[in-house]
C-alpha cells in the first residue's frame, strides 16, 4: 500500500534524453517567476519583477499577531513582535538575490525541478534590523555552531513533510549585514517576499534568505535538516553526499538589445553601433571585470564597468558593439570577481542543477 | 535567402502528439507569470501576484514626457499629459482580468504559445479617468465605428513586426466604466502593468486592456490589425477567419486546500471537514451559481456565494466538504452566470487556445 508521501511526492528525477519540459515543471514555472530580462535596466528591481521561488504555498500571516522567537542555545530566549523589530536600529542594504537553481533547465540531462533558464535574479533595497544585535541580546552559548531559521511555509518535498528550515554557520549569522527585514524597496514586504519578516544574508543564494520567518534557533551541532543536507547540495550522483550550496558565483547578464519576437525571444537590432548593457554580480567578492563576446564565445572583449553600489549588489556594465554585418549573432557575457572566480562558457553538470553560472547566450539578428 | 522575419519569428504551430513543453514555451512561462493559486485568498490581488503577460518587452516610459493622443475621426484631437489625466474626474473600479490564453497548455493537441495552465488571472482596484469623457471632449465623428488603442511595446509576432495595437467597438469604448488608469491598488501603476497609463475595459479578456498606452484613434472602419484580425480569434483551422475573442467566459477557481507537494503541487488534507473556498467571475453577467464536485465531475453540489463586490470583480464562494475517507480525490468547480453561460467539464479545442473555461481540477490526497 502507498503511503501519503508516495502519493503526493516523487523522488528527485533526471529527465530522459530528449525529454522536453513536463507539466509538473510547467506548473512550477507558471507560479514562480523570473526577472523579465529587459528589467535589468533598473538599478533596483521593482518588487513585482524580482524573481520569486516559493517551495510550498505563500502563507497568510497576520502582522499583528506574528512573532519571531530566538530560541535554542541562548541565555535569554526572545519573542519579538513586528513593532519590536521596527523599534530597533534600522538598516538598509541593496542586495542581489539569485536562485541557486538558476540555469537548471539548460543542463543536459535536465534535473527535474523548477526549470529556470537565466532569469531567477533581482536586486532590492532591504530594510530591517541586524540579526547580530538580536543574537547578542539573547546571549549565544559559547558552544554554538549553527543558526537554523524556520519559515511559516509547510509542505512536502521528495517524500518528506516539512516546514521550510535552513541552517547557517554561526560565523555568517553574526555578520553585521545579515538582517531581519520588514521592507523591500521602501514598502512593507509583499506577501510573496516573506511578509511580515524575512532573513537577508547578502552574498548567498536565495535559499538562505528564509521568508515568513518565525524562529531563529541557535544550535550546538551542525544543522542537518532537509534543505541543507539533501536539497541544496552540489553533487554528481544520488548517493553522493555532495557539498553545500553557499555563496553566489559570479555572473553577468546582458539586457537583450533591440526588440524581441514574442515566441522565440530572438532579438532584432539595426545594423550600426549597438550599446550593450547589463549587470554583473558575485557573492564572493566585488566584480572585477566583465567581458563580452559577439561570436558565441570564440573571442572576448572587455566591457566598461559602472560603480559597485554595495558589496553584494549587481554592478552595471556597457559595451559598444559595432554590428557591421547583417546576420545572426550569439552574444555572451562573463564576469570575474576579485576572489578569482569566473564563469565557464559551457556549464559543468551537477545532479540537482545548482549554482550554474555559465555565460548567458542572447541570440540577435542584425538587419 | 531568409528574411529577418523568418529568422526571428515562426508561424503559429500546434504541438505534435505527446510533445512536451518546448524551451520556447518555457522561456515565455519563466518571464510571464500567473497568480499562485493560494493568492485566491485575497479579495484584491497584491500587484506582484497578479497575472502578467507581456507580448514584447516592458517599455521604459518617462512619466514626465509621456503623452497620450486622441486622434483619428475626432473634431478636436487631444494630447494629454499624466497630470492632465490626474486632474480629471477620478474613478476606481475593482476588476478581474484574465488572459485569453488561460488554460491553453491543457489543450490536446496543444497550441504552441504562452503555456498557461489555470493561473492567468487577478483582481485589482484600477484608478483613472473615464475614456468616455475624453472622447466627448475630442468630439467623435458620427461615422465612427471602432477605437484603436496603441501601446508603446514593439516587436515581432508570427513574422509580423508591429507595435501592440487593439481595436474595440465604439459602443464598448463609450461605456462609462472604461478607464485610462494610472493607479493599481492605490499605487502608481507598476512598469509591468502598463506605467504610466493603461486601458481597462471591465469584462473583457486581458488583450483589450492595452498597456503603456500612447494613442487612442477613432476609426471610421473596423480595425483590422494583427491583434484583432489574426491573434485573438476563436478558430478551428489555420485558414478559418474565426470569431473575435471578447468578454471573459465564466470560471470558478478553487483555492487549493491543505498543503502542497513542492514539485507535483498535489495537496494533502487531513480527514474530516474541509472548507473549500475560491473565486468565480464572468465578463458577461454576474455569477449566479458555483457548483463543486469532489469526484472529478461525476456529481455536483452547490457552493455558497459571497457578495458580488463589483459588476466585473470575482465573487468568493465556499463549500464545506466532509472528507470522510482517506484516498485521492479530484476536486472540480464550475460557475454559471446570469446570462446563461456555464463551464464545460471537458474543454472544446480551438486552434489558438483562446477563451478556455473548462472546470479546473485540483488533486487532493486525504489522510
Amino acid at each position: 500500500m502507498n503511503t501519503v508521501e508516495e502519493w503526493v511526492s516523487e523522488p528527485a528525477r533526471i529527465a530522459g534524453p530528449g525529454e522536453d519540459i513536463s507539466v509538473d515543471e510547467l506548473r512550477l514555472a507558471a507560479r514562480n517567476h523570473g526577472l523579465p530580462l529587459e528589467a535589468l535596466r533598473y538599478d533596483v528591481t521593482p518588487a513585482g519583477l524580482h524573481y520569486l521561488l516559493t517551495h510550498y504555498d505563500i502563507p497568510a500571516l497576520d502582522p499583528d499577531t506574528w512573532r519571531v522567537t530566538v530560541s535554542g542555545a541562548v541565555e535569554r530566549p526572545l519573542s519579538l513582535r513586528l513593532d519590536d523589530l521596527r523599534a530597533r536600529p534600522r538598516v538598509t542594504h541593496r542586495v542581489t538575490l539569485e536562485c541557486a537553481g538558476n540555469g537548471r533547465a539548460r543542463l543536459s540531462p535536465r534535473p527535474v525541478s523548477q526549470p529556470w533558464l537565466d532569469e531567477a535574479v533581482g536586486t532590492a533595497e532591504w530594510t530591517g534590523a541586524p540579526l547580530a544585535g538580536l543574537l547578542a541580546e539573547a546571549g549565544v552559548a559559547t558552544s554554538a555552531v549553527d543558526v537554523a531559521f524556520t519559515g511559516a511555509d509547510h509542505g512536502f518535498e521528495r517524500g518528506v513533510e516539512q516546514t521550510y528550515r535552513r541552517g547557517l554557520p554561526l560565523i555568517e549569522a553574526l555578520r553585521d549585514d545579515v538582517l531581519l527585514v520588514y521592507e523591500m524597496n521602501g514598502q512593507p514586504l509583499p506577501p510573496q517576499h516573506g511578509a511580515p519578516v524575512r532573513l537577508i544574508v547578502p552574498g548567498w543564494y536565495g535559499m538562505a534568505h528564509v521568508k515568513w520567518l518565525v524562529d531563529v534557533a541557535v544550535l550546538e551541532s551542525e544543522f542537518d535538516g532537509f534543505q541543507n543536507a539533501t536539497a541544496y547540495r552540489l553533487k554528481q550522483a544520488a548517493d553522493d553526499p555532495g557539498e553545500p550550496v553557499t555563496r553566489i558565483l559570479p555572473k553577468a547578464l546582458i539586457q537583450p538589445p533591440g526588440v524581441p519576437d514574442f515566441q522565440s525571444r530572438v532579438r532584432v537590432v539595426d545594423r550600426g553601433v549597438v550599446e550593450l548593457t547589463g549587470r554583473a554580480w558575485s557573492g564572493w567578492a566585488p566584480v572585477e571585470s566583465v567581458e563580452v563576446s559577439t561570436d558565441d564565445g570564440a573571442s572576448w572583449r572587455p566591457a566598461e564597468l559602472g560603480p559597485q553600489p554595495a558589496p553584494y549588489a549587481w554592478r552595471s556594465w556597457r559595451y559598444e558593439w559595432t554590428a557591421a554585418q547583417s546576420g545572426r549573432y550569439e552574444l555572451r557575457a562573463r564576469a570575474r570577481d576579485a576572489a578569482g572566480h569566473g564563469q565557464p562558457v559551457n556549464q559543468a553538470w551537477n545532479r540537482q542543477g545548482m549554482a550554474n553560472n555559465h555565460a548567458q547566450r542572447v541570440t540577435v539578428v542584425v538587419r
